[in-house]
């Protein structure tokens, strides 16, 4: 049994839109055990739809398609599919009913090609769409599963996770299972990371390990394949053992979701620990970052974003003999800029962040050059000097990130002085 | 002519990461001409590779591989193809000196495996990394074009603009041309945009007309065919005025990379008006999104993120009894952020943000509940109420959008006065 991910969608070829559907079906399907073995993307043309058809029937079990199901006249998916297995569609009154309520209630004028957002396979099933209008629908035929799935990433997920996934689990429960977890990693590179676990990747069979280099980090996914979730999961954690005992170091959290900025979240809550930040090239990321985190207004007060250095110091108070006699983008500003903000939000630490972004230097600094502070309630500010070499933003998200591991360090290593 | 992509890696069909490289080698594409009807993810694995290259060559011209040319031991896309084709592989000696002077550069140690990267096509053509160590390669057989590239976005990115653009726009150059321009539209939904133009969409030829729902906003691309560049841009821009009669209002800028922040950035510069913010529920993310903008800091002060209560008062100096009199998530508590924040940074416009982001309701008032206000030097106090229905993240990101709109419609309101 595997499954094949059809998005349809001229602004996919184009490149107008990154097709985060396919990664978000494709994870989905992996937390399944539905193994998923190519993905297509094809445009808004019945002739070539129906190609992709015909090579996804004579290679895969089951076909998900995204998109096409909208009110415009190029939204086609449907009719297609619907035509290539000679299969009716009908109008489902529930949907229809949900889409014209929703026109009322928005106030909107509803337009007829609207309506054809509710048709669904006469012989199939019906799933609705709790946040949009357009109806996902299932079929099977000659042993073969047609999932049409809406476009719209919110839709989509929706749908997916409200009613398609206890479909799907329901279907192919007797499946062999698979476990996947990922281990992240900060501050080490893939070649390192993969030379030093070079002994274990080569003999991996079951589970396997999987190293993936991101923007700004390395993931390890190990997957494991048994019986029962039980046996998967002590086979999991069992590698997971072995490779923390090598890199542990470097080991911030787990999961695909996991955030350096929710790993710290996290510890600040527990510890209790309030927090404030003085931010100028990051510009509000940091905090914008931070906020994400549920729950963090119990420990995280405010910042300042002194973008100007005037406002480092009418707004945050940082003494005009620093900027004057170190400049801006100093580790002396840097300290003064966490020490006025700690003092300012009256908080337990505070973090601050002074570089330039780029492209031009500043100060005759080059881009890149960054200062980062940590001022503690109990006891002496850190500082870090760091020279990037990303772009604008990324110098940005760097600076971001490693402010977020200078305060998890801090804070692990608070934990192990208790 | 056409060109097919091709992306390999095991990570996209588990979806642990989004497949943006497609994306942007699709927009390449577009930008030179290049048709591409088809585009498919594939794991690595030397057999479904191969199959995947048969289906691409039966239907497509240009072959073009992202990912599997990294060092380790699952990077298989040169091998994989070399062995197709029965072409050989060979080190080149620039790529090779090249890597041992990056590891060499940041004193990591090399491994062996990381020469592997330097291999390119005995009988084809070369692409330098200048970020990175895999090399790009081409090569042509039968009449078909085989072009591989590396995964990680920023090389990838970096040796296109770089080498693969030149290459192709030489190669194809007395093909058609194909111009494309994206019209932004905020505050206005697809269906309505849709129904507005619909004799305009249904009577299209040349240019086609394709609208498309944003998370936030809708675009509509308009794409012209002509046998030069000068006859596309008048078509574009003849259906860009008709377009922009009907629903102009609403029309905010051109381009697949403007964003509204970039837009008002560029009148804040124009009018050189200062600007500073306050923000609580979003966080900082106004301003981390408004320093996007290169120059920025001629106007952009800085501003206070009052995410705690106390911080409203203490920092921002939003007094006492505006706060207990009427709550934080209210028009009063807004208007007085935006004054105070005018104040401390001293600027001709500042900007607040208040309101409940979820899930949870706040001050018995629900979810999406948000309060903007817009203080003016010379002028009253803007304030404006939103119910938004989406995720925490979603209402902030909205309650963002709506803060720049707010400010464009006020610099173009300037505009017409003057």
């Amino acid at each position: 049994m595997n499954a094949e991910i059809i998005s349809v969608g001229t602004e996919l070829l184009m490149g107008q839109i990154v097709n985060s559907d396919a990664a978000f079906i494709a994870k989905q399907l992996t937390g399944l055990g539905i193994d998923s073995y190519f993905q297509t993307v094809v445009g808004d043309n019945p002739g070539k739809i129906k190609e992709v058809i015909k090579i996804a029937e004579s290679r895969s079990d089951l076909l998900i398609f995204t998109g096409g199901l909208g009110p415009t006249q190029d939204d086609l998916t449907k009719q297609t599919v619907a035509d290539h297995l000679g299969e009716e569609l009908v109008m489902d009154r529930t949907g229809l009913m949900h889409i014209r309520q929703w026109f009322e209630r928005s106030g909107r004028s509803m337009t007829q090609n609207n309506e054809r957002q509710a048709l669904v396979f006469r012989d199939g099933i019906v799933f609705p769409n709790p946040i949009g209008q357009a109806l996902g629908t299932y079929i099977e035929k000659n042993e073969k599963g047609y999932l049409l799935l809406p476009g719209p990433p919110r839709e989509l997920e929706q749908m997916f996770r409200q009613s398609v996934t206890p479909f799907l689990s329901d279907k192919y429960e007797d499946q062999q299972v698979i476990l996947s977890k990922t281990l992240r990693f900060f501050g080490i590179g893939e070649s390192t990371l993969t030379t030093l676990l070079d002994e274990m990747i080569r003999n991996q069979t079951n589970p396997t390990i999987a190293p993936y280099a991101g923007k700004y980090e390395v993931t390890l996914r190990i997957t494991a394949n048994a019986a029962t979730e039980a046996v998967c999961e002590k086979l999991v954690d069992e590698t997971k053992a072995e490779i923390l005992a090598i890199v542990g170091e470097h080991h911030y959290g787990d999961g695909d979701e996991s955030s350096l900025a929710e790993v710290v979240g996290k510890k600040l809550l527990e510890s209790k620990s309030s927090l404030s930040a003085a931010e100028s090239l990051t510009g509000g990321l940091f905090q914008s970052e931070l906020v994400k985190v549920p729950g963090i207004s119990e420990v995280f007060a405010g910042g300042i974003v002194s973008y100007q250095a005037e406002a480092k110091q009418r707004v945050l108070g940082v003494p005009e003999h620093v900027i004057e006699t170190y400049g801006m983008v100093s580790p002396e500003c840097a300290v003064a800029m966490a020490e006025c903000a700690r003092e300012l939000f009256d908080t337990d630490l505070a973090i601050s962040f002074t570089g330039v972004a780029g492209p031009d230097q500043m100060e005759n600094k080059p881009a890149g050059t960054v200062w980062i502070a940590l001022s503690k309630k109990n006891g002496p500010t850190a500082v870090q000097g760091f020279r990037f070499s990303r772009d604008r933003l990324g110098n940005r998200e760097q600076t971001v990130l490693q402010g977020f591991d200078m305060i998890r360090r801090h804070l692990m290593d608070s934990d192990l002085e208790r």
